[in-house]
C-alpha cells in the first residue's frame, strides 16, 4: 500500500464527528437542514463570524456550491470574473456555463486575480461600445486557499473587496480549504492574519468547507450581504444540494465549531505541508508555485517521481516542456507525523 | 419529544452501515467514487440485478439523481413525460427546467400513470400538424413506489416498458423507495413481485435509494441501457453529484448489499405500516389513496389530529372541502415496534 | 389555388409599410435598433401609451419575445403562472424551460385565466409547508388576445393586475394578437374599451404584436414597470432577437403608429371575421370557443370539412369525440372581402 | 450627414430582394419556411453546394443562429472550441453559455485556430486523468471571413476538417461573412479558390450569411452531415428563429442564388475595401492585422482619426497602448465607388 499525499479528501472525518454522528444516530428529527443540529451549528458559525446577522446554509460540496451561489446572485446577462485556474473554469464540467452563465477568467499565473484586474475587467465593460453584445461581469470568484496552494494577503483581500463593492458587484469566496488558507495567513500575518470575521466583513457570500477540512462532507455558506439572502433555499434545493437529513451536516459543523476544531486541524495540516515543504528546499528542489498551505508542488525529474512513486501517492500537476513534471502532495487534518516522517526521509534521499 | 412518523429520513443510518463507516474511517482511498469500495458495492447490485453489464454510479440524493439522469438523457427541445404528482414535477423546485427541460406532466390520481397514456401523449405529438412546435416527449419517469406509497404491477411495469421500447424511449425509474416497494411487492404479488432483475430488465435507468432506506444518504444509478451509459460521470460532476468521497457511498451501499439488508429492512417497515393500516381499516377511517409500501394517507377530521397530534409528528398531506385533512404516517427500516405500538393505541382510541 | 384562412401571417406586409421599407432602403443607419426610426417609433408608441416614461423594445417574433422577456423577469427558482392553453405552455417547443424556468399552468377552457386563480396560486404556494421544495410563482403571462380568440374583459384585466400588484408579481401581456383583441374589445365594451393606455397602466411589461398585425415582423416591447427596465438590451441581445438593421422594426412600427393605422387594420380584421362568425351561426353551427376577434372556431362535420377544403385553407384545431372537428378560420389586415364573400357563400351552402 | 463604413448592415437590401418582396406581398402562403419560395431557395442552395442531400434552413440572425446550431450539436457537458476573439466568445452577450454550454476559447492572434490548436486541445482533454471534471471539446466553430477579416486559406481549412473528422468533432462555420471570405479567397488563391462545395464537402454545418451580403436579414443554416439533421426544426422553433413568414427568408435567398448574386454583389465590396485598404498602404499605414476581405483595420492617430471623423463613420476596434488607435473600415453590396472615392481622397490627404 501506498501511503497517499494525493489529496485531502483520501481519508472519512475527525474522530469527533465520526463520534458525534454514531451519538445522533438514532435520533428523531426533522429533514431538510431544519433541525436542532443545524441550529447549533448555525449559531457557532455566527458566533466564530461575529455577525449574528448573517445567514449560514450548509450544502453538500464544492462543485454544488459553487453551482447553487452564483446561479442565485448572477442575471441571465451576467458573468463571473474569476482567476484562470478558478475551479469554477476548470474543474467543475462547466456547471457554472450548464447553469446558465459565462465565467470571465482573468489570467493568473499563482491562482490569484488582483483588485486592478477586476477594475479594469468591469471597466472595460462599460467603456466597451458594444457592451451590449458582451456578457457583463456580475460578481467575483475567487478561492482562499486557491487551486494552487496560495492565500490572499489582508492588503490584496481588502483591495479586492473595497473594488467590488465600489463597483456594486458582489464578492464571493470559495473557502473549500479555508481553514488551510487562515492557518497559513496566521503563519505569514501573525497579529494581522485573515479570519472568519474578515471573510464576513469583506465578503458578501463565502463557504466554510468541509470535505477537505475534516468532515465527511459538507459546505457551510455565509451571506452577509442582505440583498442576497432571500430565497436561498429555494436555491439549494433547486441545485439538489438540499439534503434529506440535513441534520448530518449540522451535527458535523457544530463538532468542528465548538472549540475551534476546525482551524486547529487546519494549523497542523499546514505544519505538516511546510515539513515537506522545507524538505524539497534543503534538496534545492525548484517548485510549480510558491504555497504556503497544505498543498505543495515540487518539480521532478522522471526519476525522482519513478522513485517516489514506489512508496508514495501524490498527483501529476502539470508537465513542463523540460520533461520535469510538476506534482502536488497534499496534507490533511487526517495527516500521521509518521507518514510525513517517511515522505520527508524519502525525499532526502534522492 | 413526539414520536415521528412524518418521514423515512428522521433517524441517521443503519447500525451495520455507521459501524463500516467508523472501520474504514482512517483508510485512504482514491476519491470520486473510483475506490475499492464502490467498485464492491457496484459488484453486489450487478450481481443482485443478475446483469455483469450494467453501468453502477453512486449519487447523493434524489433530486439531484433526477436532474442529472433526465438531463443525460434528453435532447434539447424533449421534455419528460410523468405524473402530474411526480416528484420531478411538484417537490424539486423545478431542477428539471433549471437544466432546460419541460415536465410533460399526465393526469394521475394515485401517483401512477399507464402504458395508455404514454402512447396517447406520444402518437398525440407526432400526429399533431404543428409537433416541431411542441415539446417532444423525449423520455419516461415513473416512481417506484410512487409519492404516493402506491406501486405499479408487474403488468403494469411490463406495459409501460413495452410502449417506450416501441417508441424508442427511455424509461426511467425513480427508486427513491424502491425497496419499500418490492417489499409490497412481495406481499401483493407472491412469487410474481419485482425484483430489481425485472427493474433491470424493464427500466433502462433506475436508482436505488438509499437516503430513505437505511443509509446515510445516498442513490445508485443502475444503468441498463447501453446507448445511455457514456459519459455519465462528466453528467454527475457537472451536476454537482460527484462526492468527494465517494467511498462513503461504496461503503453504504456494499453494506446494504452484501446479504440483503436492503431489502430486509424495506420489508420490517412495509409490514409496520400495515400495523397501522390496519388500525385505521378497522375504525374505519377513509384514505386518501390505497398504499401498500411504508407510507399511510389517512383522513383525519380536525379533533382526531389534534389527539394525535399531541404525541405524534405525522405530515399534513392535503385538505379536503369538507373540512377534513389526508394526512401521512411514514414508517421507515428506523421505525421501532414500540412506536407502532404507540400509534396503533392511539389511533385504537380515537 | 386554394383560398387560405389558416392564419393571420398568409400574407407579406401592409402596403405602407412595403412603401416605406422601399424609400429608406439605401439610407445608411447605424445598427441594433438605434437608429433614428426605432426612435421615431418608440416616440410614436410612448404617445399611443399616454406614458412618456416606458420602454419601448423591438423584436423580431413572438416566441422570442416571450423567452426574452420571462427570462429577464423571473429568478431561478421562479415560474410563470399561464393558462394551460397559453402559447409558451404549448407551442413554442419549451423555449421558456430551455431558459430554466417553469411553466406553471393553470386550468382554462376558454384560453383565460382569472384574478381567483392567481391568486390561489400564490397563496397556494406560500402557504404550504413544502414550498421551499416548489417552483415560485414569479410572474403572470395572459394573451390578449388569447390563443382561443377570446379577450379578457376591462374589468377582469383591472382584476388581474391588481391581484398581480398586491402580490408584487409583475404581469406580462402576450399582445402578438393585440390589435385585433383591442378592435374586439370596442365592439363589446364601446367607450369603456380596452386602449394602449391601458395596458399601459395595467400590465408590467406587454408588447404590441406586429407579425400578425400588418408588418412583414416584429414585435414592440413595451416596460412600464421601472424594475424591470435595466439591461433589457443586453437580454435581448442574448436571446437572438436583436435585428443588426434594426431600422426595420422601427420603419414598420412607425408606419403602423404614425396615424392610427395598427388598430384600423385590426378593426376590418374583426369586422371580417364577424361576418364570417355571422354566416355560421345563421346556419346553427356550433364553436368550440366564443371568440370575438379574427379567429372563428366552427365545429364541422367531416362532409363538411371535405366540402370546404376543396377551396379554403383552416386549421383543424381540435377533433372532438363525436367525431367532429373543431377548426379555425383566421382574418387578418390582409383580407380582401371577395374572400370572405366566397368563405360566406360557401358557408350558406353547406 | 458622414458616409457610414461603419459595418456592412448600414443599409436595407439589394433592389432584386426588395422587388421580390414586393412583387410577392400578397401571395397567400403557408408560414414557418414550409412554402414554396423557401423550397425554391433550398433548392438553389442545394445546387449551389453540389449536394442535393444536403438540409437547409433559414433563420433570422446571426446570434440566434449560433446558439441554435451549437445547442442542437452539443451533449450537456460539452463545450465548443473556437478563437478567443470569435464571435460567440466575445458578442453574442453569453447566449451559448445561455443554453448551457462552454465556449472554450483557443488563443488567436488574427482570429483563426489551426488544426494544431484543435489536435492539442482534444488530446490534452482526453489525456488528463481529471478530464470528467473538465468540459469535453464538442464541436469546432470558426467564422469564415473571420471578425478580423481574415481567411483560412484551402489547406488550413482541409487540415482543420480532418482533425475534427478523425476526432468525430463536427466543424461548424459561421458564414455571416461567408461571401465576402469566398470572393477574398478568389483573389488569393484562384483556381483553388474555397467555393460553396467546399463548406458542404468539408464543414458538418455552415451557414450562408444574408444579412450582411445584400439581405434585409436571414441566415441559410446548410447541414452535411446526416447525423446532425434530425430534429433540427424543433431547435430553430425552441430557439426563436422559426420565422412566422418564412416565405420571407425564401423569397430573399431565392434572389440571391438564382444567378449568383450572392457571391458577385461580394466581389464589388471586396474590390472595394482593397481600394481603400490600398490607398491606406500608399500612405505607410499600418495595419491591426492583415485583412483581404471586406474590412480594414488601418491603425489611426488621434489627429488623423479626427480628421476622418468630420465625413466618415467607422468603427473603434482597439486602442493601442501608444496612443494610436486601430479602427474598422467596412465595405458591403451596398457601398458606391462615389463613396470609396471620397474615403480614399481623404486618405490621400492625410
Amino acid at each position: 500500500m501506498k501511503t497517499l499525499f494525493t489529496s485531502d479528501y483520501c481519508e472519512g472525518a475527525l474522530p469527533r464527528i465520526m463520534q458525534r454522528l454514531q451519538e445522533t444516530n438514532m435520533v428523531q428529527t426533522v429533514g431538510y437542514g431544519e433541525d436542532e443540529y443545524c441550529a447549533q451549528a448555525r449559531e457557532l458559525i455566527r458566533s466564530a463570524c461575529g455577525r449574528p446577522d448573517i445567514d449560514v446554509h450548509f450544502l453538500v460540496g464544492g462543485t454544488q456550491t459553487n453551482a447553487t451561489v452564483i446561479s442565485s446572485i448572477l442575471k441571465p446577462y451576467q458573468g463571473v470574473l474569476c482567476a484562470s485556474s478558478g475551479h469554477i473554469n476548470v474543474h467543475e464540467t462547466g456547471a457554472v456555463e450548464h447553469g446558465g452563465h459565462k465565467v470571465l477568467a482573468l489570467p493568473s499565473p499563482d491562482g490569484k486575480i488582483t483588485a486592478e484586474q477586476i477594475a479594469e475587467a468591469v471597466d472595460g465593460h462599460f467603456s466597451d461600445a458594444n457592451h451590449e453584445h458582451m456578457v457583463m461581469p456580475g460578481m467575483v470568484y475567487i478561492s482562499f486557499s486557491t487551486e494552487s496552494g496560495t492565500i490572499y494577503s489582508r492588503s490584496e483581500l481588502e483591495a479586492i473587496s473595497k473594488v467590488c463593492r465600489g463597483n456594486n458587484i458582489p464578492l464571493f469566496v470559495d473557502g473549500a480549504r479555508l481553514g488551510y488558507g487562515m492557518a497559513a495567513s496566521e503563519l505569514i500575518e501573525g497579529d494581522k492574519a485573515l479570519t472568519l470575521k474578515d471573510f464576513a466583513r469583506l465578503a458578501d457570500v463565502f463557504y466554510i468547507g468541509g470535505t477537505k477540512q475534516g468532515a465527511l462532507f459538507g459546505e457551510a455558506v455565509v451571506i452577509t450581504n442582505d440583498a442576497l439572502k432571500a430565497d436561498f433555499r429555494y436555491c439549494i434545493k433547486q441545485g439538489g444540494g438540499m439534503l434529506a437529513k440535513g441534520r448530518l451536516l449540522g451535527v458535523q459543523f457544530a463538532a468542528l465549531f465548538e472549540d475551534g476544531l476546525y482551524l486547529d486541524a487546519a494549523r497542523g495540516a499546514v505544519l505538516k505541508a511546510a515539513r515537506i515543504r522545507k524538505a524539497l528546499e534543503d534538496k534545492h528542489f525548484e517548485f510549480l508555485v510558491d504555497s504556503p498551505t497544505n498543498q505543495v508542488f515540487p518539480i521532478l525529474t522522471e526519476e525522482q517521481m519513478a522513485v517516489l512513486d514506489k512508496d508514495f501517492g501524490f498527483e501529476v500537476w502539470h508537465k513542463l516542456p523540460d520533461g520535469r513534471t510538476g506534482v502536488r502532495f497534499c496534507t490533511s487534518w487526517a495527516t500521521p507525523d509518521a507518514n510525513v516522517d517517511l515522505l520527508v526521509s524519502a525525499i532526502e534521499r534522492l
